[in-house]
């Protein structure tokens, strides 16, 4: 053959077989798989039209919609990571010139602003220190000056850990004709969260934090007010791959071919969600409030503050304030080398002020806590630190 | 807790542990996965921006260099599904009113039609029929006519099987200063392909075909050219996602978060390209190109004609005409439920005429050939064909 001469080898690099450190994941997410996750990965394939796989994915939407409270029909995993699906349901509901309210209290929230400019929404923002949440009062006054299409809030902020009471804010919507939109990367699974019950008309998460599966798929809603807005676009999509129009054809009855869905992707959150049917929804939210609040007294009692309130603290994800004079990012790379834990650093206007502690799914257990409190009293007695 | 009383259980349905018929994926793709990338899929996590993790990028990096033929830079495994990689194309070179000029003979260019049109292009068809390639003289023709700014053919169309030739492609739309594009999903890992050599500015592929790995990851390659059209643009990539000046920040020197890596999909594509690697890809385009010969011979001795001509044909994938009579879905439902073999029915122009059949990557074995000609002429013969 001819081509052989041609063959360029220098990226034709000796490999070795795969093989990783144990790590406990136990920063923003990822977190670590459950084992029943991984095995279910690891099955081997049938196709993405077999009558076997439709099976699944009716499964599946149906343990997606238990998970997240809904009986929204349009409820499915796209085919990609989280921020896919958050690009999902701005791209389809978002026509160019509507004025789309952002909550911005973290990192996601600029992320919301981002995304919504690049389909051309006119955005306005409501700002709160990071780490802080809105009040009814305070949405409210913005949805009276601003009379957005759609209010976009981030439930579970993964760079704040702190939780937005959503209860009301869609009665409060409605009266304005206006969209809510959540993000609830961090809380679906973990932390209450009843999206029919609070009126929350379109939402996305991971499959890689609360839920133990790895990233690679990408929970999906969109309530009926949603759908209606999509279904009356005078415009195109402007986005294919996450073009619902197209993609509930597949998840719906029609079974129409769009994109090859990833199927051990959706063998792995299958499993996820059978996880947390076995559990039982508010075993699963006591469970996650458990662990956080064993990890709270213990940072109390090492003299280490939350930057979080209380009663506004995700379960999930925690924000642990570095003490003064320790160098944050020395006591993370410590973990990791010495312990084989990652934590987080802060992002945005948190970084070098705070950790990100994650909890979530199947490392939501005591004896994480026991080990990474010790882990890090050991770490930060040798970077000089002594609780006060 | 007051929310128990709130909990919908109508979705908390009963399931059963994950199990799926042992099926031999014989269509045009997913194929079945290498046992060793399914491992590999199955291993403990690790972060996203573990230094252990951002190795393995690396490697991954060099290895589709090498399965590509190309020194680019950005070679990169997008995030989600081939399908959203050949967006990432077009969403990161077209600005609103560039002339793309899209080579139709199959689905695949009728998608990119789509697909390009969203991004504002003004979208110029070369057309042929479903089966056929374009000669260089009939893509200068369209260059003159066109003068476009980027021509985007389909090199493995996986919905005819058709080779699209490649070679001098390049040269001409720099001749023309315009950007060649290629499809190469259904080639990467399996065809002659040399990328490079032949000037081609960006082009996609899937996971599932060749490579033998699950859907749900997917090369993207930039060729400078392609980066320089990017750097310059006006207007930001109107898809966040899939923006590759955001996403390169992540893939590059920085290392800075953009979205969640899918770690395990991550490993088990660098475990397809080891495959690749270990094999050579001489010996893999040989192995491909034997296997489907001894797929065509068992053709013509039962009188089964290929809808390509010869020299054109895919060795990866085959579209086998329908004899004349036989009802072709008839036979791919026997052939999944009595033989656990999945083959492809026809797409569009080719529905009801052709059967499509993939032998790709690990699945590219005489054997495999052997199972599925016998198996074929028991079911034809039950539908009443003989070989005339």
């Amino acid at each position: 053959m001819n081509a052989s001469l041609l063959i360029n080898e220098n990226h034709r690099i000796q490999t070795q077989q795969l093989d990783v450190p144990p790590r406990l994941l136990l920063g923003p997410g990822p977190s670590n798989a459950h084992p029943r996750v991984l095995q279910a990965l690891g099955m081997r394939q049938i196709g993405h039209l077999d009558p076997q796989f439709i099976e699944l994915m009716n499964e599946i939407q149906s343990l997606l919609k238990y998970a997240w409270q809904t009986d929204n029909p349009l409820t499915i995993p796209v085919s990609a990571t989280g921020s896919a699906a958050m690009e999902g349901t701005l791209a389809n509901t978002i026509e160019a010139g509507d004025v789309v309210l952002v909550g911005i209290n973290g990192y996601f929230g600029h992320r919301l602003v981002d995304m919504a400019g690049r389909y051309g929404a006119d955005v306005r923002k409501l700002t709160k220190p990071w780490g802080e949440v809105f009040n009814l009062d305070e949405l409210r006054a913005g949805l009276e000056e601003h009379r957005p299409a759609i209010l976009a809030l981030v439930h579970a902020e993964t760079s704040t850990g702190a939780c937005q009471p959503l209860e009301d804010v869609g009665d409060l919507c409605r009266e304005y004709d206006c969209l809510l939109l959540a993000d609830t990367v961090t809380s679906l699974g973990g932390v209450p969260l009843l999206l029919d019950e609070w009126g929350v008309d379109m939402a996305y998460s991971g499959s890689q934090k609360c839920l133990s599966c790895p990233p690679g798929i990408a929970p999906f809603t969109l309530g009926p007010r949603a759908v209606n807005k999509l279904s009356q676009r005078k415009t195109p999509v402007p986005n294919w791959y996450l073009d619902m129009a197209l993609v509930a054809q597949y998840w719906g009855t029609e079974r129409t071919y769009h994109h090859t869905a990833p199927i051990n992707m959706n063998y792995a959150l299958r499993e996820a969600l059978r996880l947390v049917a076995d559990e039982g929804l508010e075993a699963r939210w006591a469970r996650h409030r458990h662990t956080a609040e064993l990890f709270w007294e213990g940072l109390a009692e090492m003299g280490i503050k939350c930057h979080v309130e209380a009663q506004y603290r995700l379960p999930s994800l925690t924000t642990v304030c570095i003490p003064e004079g320790i160098d944050g990012k020395a006591v993370t790379r410590q973990l990791l080398a010495n312990y084989n834990i990652e934590i987080g650093n802060g992002l945005g206007e948190l970084a070098g002020k705070a950790w990100r502690v994650g909890l979530m799914g199947f490392n939501s257990r005591p004896e994480n806590v026991t080990l990474l409190l010790t882990a890090l009293k050991e770490v930060l007695a040798k970077e000089g630190y002594s609780a006060s």
